[in-house]
């Protein structure tokens, strides 16, 4: 796609504006794209849109997927390092969840939005 | 981690229940996992970030983010594919805003998220 590499100016005036967003730390920045990086697998997100749904603990996440418990536990794991997910142990069994509700939101409005504009 | 193998019954019961998601299509995940891949990555959520903010031509991204024309116009065709961005031509300049407020939802709650949580 040809760019408008000798003119760089465009008229900034008629762009509308939405308010400005406050510049995140590079932390945050890093943060944040390190959980999109990891709900964005199609089997991983499957697991969040699992857990949407509530808490589950790994043994019916493994029947739910007809996977193995070391591959759900491994996908478990990464969400978990995203803080995408948290987990808390009862007995013998663990039990995962959304870690919070802007995790639930940010898996509802994806797949609204991939459902709404599916090509 | 130990995992359950040996009991896989975990009394499902006492899970608090939201409300079933409609399975998505596999399409429709795949989209989702799609757009969520290209959004985890620094450089392009920044891209985003500013998109946030309003519509934006190459050469203002280019000059804000400090990095090439051809660097930004790479990014936005990763993001354009994914349909997380919007491009329209005018004259010599290509305008490119968020896709719809799906993206610009998804864009404030994962920096939430990030920022409230940051470790």
């Amino acid at each position: 796609m040809p760019q408008p590499i000798d003119d760089p100016a465009c008229g900034h005036g008629a762009h509308p504006e939405r308010a400005p967003f406050a510049a995140p730390s590079d932390q945050a920045l890093e943060s944040a794209a390190a959980m999109l990086s990891a709900a964005g697998d199609p089997a991983r997100l499957r697991l969040l849109l699992r857990l949407a749904e509530g808490e589950r603990c790994v043994s019916e996440l493994a029947q739910a997927e007809g996977d193995k418990l070391a591959t759900i536990s491994a996908r478990l794991k990464l969400l978990h390092t995203a803080r995408l997910v948290k987990r808390r142990r009862e007995a013998k069994h663990v039990h995962y969840a959304l870690n919070d509700d802007h995790v639930l939101r940010l898996v509802r409005n994806i797949l609204d939005h991939a459902t709404e504009d599916a090509p």
